[in-house]
This record gives structure tokens, C-alpha cells and sequence, in this order.
């Protein structure tokens, strides 16, 4: 600090000067903007190395009103998907001269509140977010309040207008609740998160469909719609398939649910694709190799990531929102088999 | 903006008037700090929130000189062990008024050096690191020239003195092979990452005792250690186990290097627990619910998450730095049976 009061700060003014640039060729090359020649990176790192230049981002922000920090709120990093999409996401930011603070909001509503408190605070450019309860009162407030721009995953929030990515569970979730129904199976059980997020309402439809096209209507004493946590899966799922009478297929949203319910499977003594028919939806990498083989639903996590930040530099640079569908893919394995 | 210049921003000092506290209370309230009485945060919230103060991340770190974010750079976040290490990481320093930004470097060690730079940049008070590669030059210069807190996660940096959270993979290596050992193996591969990290070589110490405790060498043309990815694991155990003679026992290092090689396997068809035995170090969740059921070398990345927080909130608040050793628990289970 106190060199600097004498030496004088080398600015960025000093670095365009030297590389016979524009000022913000400089910008570009520093902030890492993907849109920059060879030739030009080389003469603005030349005047860099040689001046000995550092930015200072921070000193930058308050010019600029742009932290260029990106905000990303999910419920659980340790969700396989929800990291696969932070990764991609993240390496899509950064090449874009973005950095992302990562928040845990544990499915706890406060925990939410206070996250996006926190990124309003730090001056976040915006937020990438998976809403715990898209029909919380909270929730509007501190999309509202953020003063920033967002993009949701897979959530829609009444009376706000936002970008986000959602997935096509609907069709994913039809095509094996069919499957299912073609077997023969008309008591099919469901576990996973509650509906006031768009995740579980989409995957609904979807389960409804398949039952309303034999004229059908489910069966909701066989849902478990409380918790996208191991713990609920593993405590309905043994319910469940302890009741009388018991579902002879079963279906579960997301990873940490799978593993709950599988886990739950286990303990009863019954046998996956033989006792009972399974479907996970959202798929881990080692489905293919253990046995039994799991019939799940897939979607691509590694474009969720990527494409939320496309969206995000997208509002950033020129304001326009919009919404995005991923699609989903059935694929049966050895899993749902059996269970009749 | 404009507002402010007729009105008068509501500085951090009104809020400690109105709530007839300290200015240092205020802070606390306001960063999460836990040492607080909920009667002091009630009375400081009233004053936040009669007064509509709101208070500026940004001006305060050019005023107090830190930023309260902690950087976190791992290979890659969508690995499960690193996922949980980076949960219970950010829970831990957002509990003291922390937030952290996420990078992966993708075993790319000019990624991890861009990364360094941009969390220098962005004046970070301290990183926490998984590196690439101890022994690269880079790495030196990146953690000097951080010019910050550090605490290292199962890395030891020669000639650099920093807070680490290391593993003691040792002992649960050792115990692995001296189990296999027992059952008649003596041709064991070993498939894993580069020596260039403390992680290998303290699994290599452990894997060598075992053999030296009878009186053998290990047989080097059974080791594959050049990359923690599943791409190498999957060609290396192809490798391996199509060569003759092949390995009767086979160790992986790593959640993806056992999801690869476990792939490799079965598609050659040579059945875990059955043709050969199999151990794997680190755990996944779901290791005790699928067949077959996979013996592994297990550390609780919670605690290495947690406790690598603890050791850099320790590095701010009085500048101490250490050391700590995690254990580690072999399991037997049905996969490190067979071969024989």
C-alpha cells in the first residue's frame, strides 16, 4: 500500500498505453472474455508482465457497479446432480470472466432467505438458484429484493417474471409410469419432494397422464410427497411397502430419494426388479454398473449447468429473459421388472 | 444512488445508536458471528429494520481491507467426496460471516494457477486447496503470491509452511492390503493418481508396509498411477486385467477412478467379490445398498470439510497455523473376496 502512494499505481490506462490498445481491448483480455485474438491477449499480457499490473477487482466493482460474482443457491452440493450442474456452470462463468459463490440452503426456507440476503449484500451480478418452496412468501420477496438478475432451475415463482431452466419431467416420468402400467402394474407408489416446486407438479402430470390414458385415476395412498431428502425416501418407502396392500412398483424423484428408498428396500428384504418394480428419476453414474441394473430418468445436468449460465450472461449483457426446457429419456433396466 | 445524496445513507453507526449497543455488536449481528445473545440480535435487527439499513459488502472491504470470502479450488466439484468436503465447508464459514466462491481446476494446473490469480484479484482473505500437482513450480508461486490465508486439503507443499487437513490414508490402505494379503493375494493392482500428491503416496506408504510386514516388494508392473479420472482408471484396469499374468486383487484410489474401473471390469465380464477381489478407497453412499457390496478405505468428508473451515477461521482470527490428520476405516465387504 504505501509503495503504491509513492511508485505511483500502475493503472490500466498505463497498460493500454503500452500495448498501443484500447482501453477496453485491455478489459477484455484481463476479465478473461472469450471474444479476444491470440495476437492481442499476447501484447496486452506483455504489457501486463512487463509494468507488473494488477487489477484490482474489488476497486473495480465500486467503478463499474458490477461485482461480475455470480450467485448460486441450491439445497445440497452433495446432490450428484446438483454438482454436476454447479461444475459446468461454474467453468461456463469463469470463462466468461464470472466467479461463483456457492450456497447451501439445506431445505430450510430461513436458510434461503438469508442466502439471498447475503448476495445482495456482496453486490452480486446474479443469482442461479433452486428455490426451497417456490409458494413461500419469503421466496418473492428475495427474488424481488435481490435487485438483481436470476435464473431459476427447474422452479417457476408466480407473478415473477425470471429465466430459468426447466426440465421436461413430464415426458420422462409418462414414458415409465407406461412402462410400468404395460407390465401390468396399476399400484404404483411415489416417492420424493412436495409440490410446491415445479419439479415434483411436472412429474405428477406426468404420472397422472399415463394412469388417465387406461382411464384410470391414481392411487394417492401410494404418494409420498414430503421431502427430496434420503431420510423421508427411506422412512415412506419403508411405509409404503410395509402396508397392506402395498404398491407393486415404485417410483422416486431424485438421487437422494433413490438412495433413501433403496436403502429402505434392503432393510424390508425386498429384492429390486424382482419383489418390486423401480424406477429412480434423475440417474447416478454407477446405475449402469452395480446390480440390480436401476430404469431411470435421465436428464442432462452437465447443459442444465452450462445453460444457466448462458442465460445468465445472456440477461447481464442485453436484458433478455427466457425460458429454457431440457428434456428427459426413460430407460428401463433390469430394475422394473418383477414386482407381479 | 441519488436517493442517498438527499436522505443521508444510514450508516452502521445509527443502527448501534438506535440500538443503544456497541458499533462492534452491530458488526457481529450483521456478519453471523454465533457469539451473540438473542437479545442482542433481536434489539440490533429492530434498529436494521426500522432504520432500512442495508449494509455495503463492497465499501466495507475496501474499508476493513477484507472481504470475508474464502476461496475453495478442487479438481472438480462433482466428485461426491469433494461435494460433501465443500458442503460442510461453506456451511461452516457462512455460519461466521464467511461466503465462498467455488473453482475447479479439472486437473488442469494452468487452470489452477488462472485460478489463484483470480482469487488474488479478487482479494479473498484466504483459499482452501486441493492442488493439482505439489511439485509443479506454479503452485509455489501461486500460493505465495495469493498473498492470503491457506489451509490445504490432503497437500503438503515442500518449502511452504501452511494449515492442512490431511488424511491418514495410511493405516486404512495398510489394513486393505494386509486383508488381502491374508486371503492368499499377493499379485494386487493398484490403479490411482500421480505421486506428485501426498494423497498417493500416503496410500502407496500403506499399500508397501503391508507387502514389507511379509517380506515382499510389490510388484510395480501392477500400478497405474497417473490420474484420478475414470477415463484413466477405465483404460488402465482394461489394461491390467487383459494382461497376463493379471492381478488377483485390484485397489482403486478415488470415487471416479472406482466408478472407471469398476466399468472396465464389467466389461471385460470378470465379476467383483468373485473373480477378483476389489477395494475401494473412498466411499460412496451407495457402496452398501447395490451388489456387490464393495469394501472400502472410508474418510468422513464432513469433518474434513468442517474442520478445514475451523482451521481457516483460526488462520484470521490469530494467525495460527497447523496441521490435522483425519483417519481413516477399512470395511470388508462382499467385493474384496475372490480372485483366488
Amino acid at each position: 500500500m504505501s509503495e503504491e502512494t509513492f511508485t505511483g499505481k500502475i493503472t490500466i490506462r498505463d497498460v493500454a498505453v503500452r500495448a498501443g490498445v484500447a482501453l477496453s481491448s485491455v478489459s477484455r483480455v484481463m476479465s478473461g472474455h472469450p471474444d479476444v485474438s491470440l495476437a492481442m491477449r499476447a501484447r496486452v499480457e506483455e504489457a501486463v508482465s512487463t509494468l507488473g499490473y494488477e487489477p484490482d477487482l474489488i476497486a473495480q466493482s465500486l467503478r463499474s457497479g458490477s461485482t461480475r460474482i455470480i450467485g448460486f443457491i441450491i439445497r445440497d452440493i452433495s446432490n450428484p446432480l446438483y454438482a454436476l450442474v454447479a461444475r459446468a456452470c461454474e467453468q461456463e462463468l469463469q470463462r466468461h470472466g464470472y466467479s461463483m459463490i456457492l450456497m447451501n440452503s439445506d431445505a430450510n426456507i430461513e436458510t434461503e432467505s438469508k442466502n439471498f440476503q447475503i448476495m445482495r449484500r456482496r453486490r452480486v451480478d446474479g443469482v442461479i438458484a433452486s428455490l426451497v418452496d417456490e409458494g413461500d412468501p419469503s421466496v418473492k420477496k428475495s427474488l424481488i429484493s435481490l435487485n438483481a438478475a436470476i435464473v431459476l432451475l427447474d422452479r417457476e415463482v408466480k407473478g415473477i417474471h425470471t429465466s430459468a431452466v426447466l426440465t421436461n419431467h413430464y415426458q420422462g416420468v409418462y414414458e415409465a409410469t407406461k412402462h410400468l402400467i404395460d407390465a401390468g402394474h396399476t399400484k404404483i407408489g411415489f416417492v420424493t419432494g412436495d409440490e410446491n416446486v415445479y419439479t415434483t407438479r411436472n412429474r405428477m402430470r406426468g404420472f397422472k397422464q399415463a394412469f388417465g390414458d387406461i382411464g384410470k385415476e391414481i392411487d394417492e395412498s401410494f404418494l409420498a410427497l414430503g421431502g427430496f431428502d434420503a431420510e423421508y425416501a427411506f422412512v415412506h418407502t419403508h411405509n409404503l411397502m410395509t402396508s397392506q396392500p402395498r404398491p407393486t412398483a415404485l417410483m422416486t424423484g431424485g438421487i437422494s430419494s433413490t438412495w433413501g428408498a433403496l436403502r429402505a428396500l434392503k432393510e424390508i428384504g425386498l429384492k429390486v426388479g424382482e419383489d418390486l418394480a423401480f424406477v429412480a428419476l434423475d440417474e447416478w453414474p454407477l446405475f449402469d454398473i452395480f446390480s440390480p441394473e436401476i430404469s431411470c430418468v435421465y436428464r442432462d445436468a452437465r447443459t442444465i449447468g452450462a445453460e444457466s449460465a448462458h442465460m445468465m450472461l445472456q440477461i447481464l449483457k442485453s436484458g433478455v429473459q427466457k425460458k429454457l426446457i431440457i428434456e428427459t429419456k426413460f430407460t428401463a433396466r433390469f430394475s422394473s421388472g418383477g414386482g407381479l
